[in-house]
């Protein structure tokens, strides 16, 4: 293991970080916030370890394999929300330092699930640091650098976009992996300022919108008013649901579009089931909740909004759910797991990984009526090959598994079924609130520091589709080398036939 | 499809269902009771439904293939679980059909679960053909027969028992699945007596001790005493938790005691974390319960009862579970996913089917690591084959799309997410109790005749291992062929080269 590599490249990650503060910063200035010298502070101390880092690793080679690019995908996103924390507790705005790392790593992984019982009393510093969390990680922190800086070039990269980008499988656009990052966030940065602006006509105040856009294209969460979005105008709420949904379309559409290919978005399966899924929830859940509203029309805006919110995992809420029938709260949480496309900033089991799922159990199903019919499983008319079928199969065990022994963990704070189970249901899937204690108009202050432990390495997991953390807990991961970032081995011993992954400067 | 030829097996089972009645029509004249005529009458019907069935169909050839095999195995269940509601029904002891087929089906699957209030009132002759149930279905309704009928030789019938088999793959003990299906019938047969026998000595009355023997043997879960196995001695406790264990035991292990062969049982690796898994839950809860009683040997003894009652879904219970704290409880809801061993008559995931998919998880991490890397999955020291862990991957898949699906359906009744939830999950893997409003104390009558619908498909679904079930609802299924019994095809036009199941006479 090339234990001083891993050290050097986390140490340039965490100065990024001081430059990802850099806008919060500002922000507090302009409103002439005391938390302002606290978010320099937190920069300073982000500069100071990462720079330090870097120095004193003396990697002998710059290749890295594949086991090094696990390693350094899982732990950054601990790293980053650890001292993402400092602006929060050192401001004084959160005490506990769990919950504050709870918070940012909500923020990171586009969670979007709080501790805060009151953001209204936090300064616009740090409310802007919370939500701009979830613009950074919505494409992913290392895809970012990797679309800003030429981090490496080959498409060696590719390992390392792949475990931070949401779905079974992400289709290069283009051949280099490094180019495919960058067009991925000129579509991002596009789509935000299309919302930002939408939400400006519409006469949001300019600080409401910022934040409410971050949330939105990273499908994050958080808001910035105590009641979610459940006071601004229904105009406003509907662009906010149109983006929600927007942003959990797969990218590869909103690339077809700029390079005028219409005619092949029909073609990607999963967005016409994604959409799909969203209408036939929407239908149901409108029938069902009906009855409780005023007219059908503002039952529609609350069912599509809180559909498009759950679906694509964002978590924002225009009201509280929690007491709908039961019938609509079950859709909601098989929402939760279904998720967003693959290839979008929205978390869960993402639709592809459902379709193909659903195809497998049919040729099953046909297998045991005609058990000599041999056939392949096809998708988007090729056929599936027999990796992305096991990785995929995988994904579902590991998911399941880390769900239950997460709730396991946190029935040590006693809550009921219902929370517990839609507290990891709604964190393990970056979507938020979940029901009953942590539902929509709750938070989750009421966890064990224990217990948000727990939830934290969940958020990062889901985020990361599981594999990667857990890639981190396997003690196999950290054999050979030497822990300590000086004294780098040149190459790690079983690895001598992987594939190099960085093997360029830094 | 060979229509006639369905019908023709069917028909013949129906029959058969009326001489597993004949036990419980003698209890009840022992008793002297006057629902013995009610039963009587429903084994009168059954000859006669059964025997018409037999006498209009003619099929052309007898020859059928994996497509009628599949429906048989499917239909059946269903079949034998509105047939054998008669006798509660005629009888007056449950008014509702509904509710009367939803307790057959309840007894057949051997999931225990209860839509009556007060069995105390019932008479027993009723009492003991609801308990015989738990038995006839423990080793399944058409191994059975196979045992005692040369139903058709050649191990073509490996097809039938597979279906009914619960886990993942039936060792042929021999090589004729006739003669495999005997010899598992003798060790149940032995077991069951056994246990008989040590209730009997340990002073427990005849009635009691046979209907809980039953209730054991098929891992059921039906009591006779509206407060389930509480009141019973501590020593009769202790000896029905003994055999629900080991009836959760995979029978190759008895079938190597009984062959001698000791020295292959620890070999066989499910049996060993079966026996572990129920000594880290016992001790787990018993650590966290012990407060509550008034020593530790007490929280033990009920520990170790709802351990071993929950894992080989059985759902006897000695205490209200429900009060439990909420870690003790989701051990419990663990273990219910989990179930017992394969060729048990337990139900649930099958603790083999989580040790490959442990196995396959692990893989795929080393994986992660080193991509190079080419490994199979071992399972007892033989490489897996891929449509074995296929098989077991599209079982995941299919268990939990039923349970999202069934627990939508049953949302409609509005109750809270603890009761649906556990309610699903309870008869899926065929356990009986749930929490809260089907909690140990409590039964299932609070649901419509819809929802009860949707369980006994569940029960029903849970025992075959969901497939066979699924194959009877894909229209696929259905078709070519003649649905009415007197004009059975020759052959069906798909199928020609599928392997003949059963090409010998009835």
């Amino acid at each position: 293991m090339n234990y001083a590599m891993i050290w050097k490249i986390l140490g340039w990650m965490l100065m990024f970080e001081a430059a990802f503060m850099a806008p919060s910063g500002v922000v507090s200035a302009l409103y002439r916030e005391s938390c302002g010298i606290w978010i320099a502070a937190s920069m300073g101390i982000c500069l100071a370890a990462g720079g330090l880092m870097v120095l004193i690793s003396r990697p002998k080679t710059k290749r890295i394999y594949a086991r090094e690019g696990a390693v350094i995908c899982g732990l950054i996103w601990f790293l980053y929300s650890i001292f993402g924390a400092l602006p929060f507790y050192l401001s004084g705005s959160i005490q506990n330092i769990f919950d504050a790392v709870f918070e940012t790593a909500s923020g990171f992984t586009t969670t979007g699930a709080s501790i805060l019982s009151d953001v209204e009393a936090l300064p616009h510093g740090i409310l802007f640091w919370r939500s701009f969390t979830h613009w950074v990680g919505g494409m992913g922190i290392l895809v970012f650098v990797m679309a800003v800086v030429p981090l490496a070039a080959g498409g060696s990269t590719m390992f390392l976009m792949k475990a931070e980008s949401p779905g079974p499988s992400v289709k290069k656009m283009v051949p280099k992996a490094g180019q495919t990052a960058g067009i991925l966030y000129k579509l991002y940065i596009v789509l935000t300022a299309i919302e930002l602006l939408l939400l400006l006509v519409f006469r949001m105040p300019v600080f409401d919108a910022m934040c409410l856009t971050f949330g939105t294209a990273g499908t994050g969460g958080f808001a910035v008013l105590n009641s979610g979005l459940a006071t601004y105008p229904i105009s406003q709420q509907v662009i906010v649901t149109v983006f929600m949904i927007l942003f959990g379309t797969n990218f590869t559409v909103y690339y077809l579009i700029a390079t005028k290919r219409f005619k092949e978005i029909p073609k990607i399966s999963e967005v016409v089931t994604y959409y799909a899924i969203i209408t036939v929830a929407t239908v149901l859940i409108t029938i069902n909740i009906h009855n409780m509203y005023p007219n059908a029309g503002l039952a529609l805006k609350d069912a599509a909004f809180q559909v498009g919110s759950i679906i694509t995992t964002t978590g924002y809420s225009t009201t509280d759910f929690n007491v709908w029938p039961a019938f609509s709260k079950w859709i909601l949480i098989l929402l939760m797991f279904c998720g967003a496309c693959a290839g979008s900033t929205g978390g869960g089991i993402k639709v592809s990984r459902i379709q193909v799922a659903v195809k497998s159990l049919i040729k099953e199903l046909d297998n045991a009526i005609h058990p000599n019919n041999v056939r392949k499983i096809k998708y988007d008319g090729k056929p599936l090959e027999h990796n992305v079928l096991r990785g995929i199969n995988v994904f579902i065990v590991a998911y399941f598994f880390t769900m239950a022994f997460s709730i396991l963990l946190i029935t040590v704070d006693n809550f009921d079924l219902e929370t517990n189970f839609t507290a990891v249901v709604a964190t393990l899937n970056n979507i938020g609130p979940g029901l009953s204690k942590v539902g929509p108009t709750a938070n989750y202050s009421c966890y064990s520091n224990f217990s948000v432990c727990v939830l934290i390495f969940d958020m990062i997991a889901g985020r990361l589709e599981i594999l990667p953390v857990l890639v981190l807990l396997s003690t196999h991961t950290w054999k050979g080398g030497s822990l300590f970032p000086g004294r780098g081995k040149t190459r790690h011993q079983a690895g001598e036939e992987d594939e190099a992954l960085l093997d360029e400067g830094f």
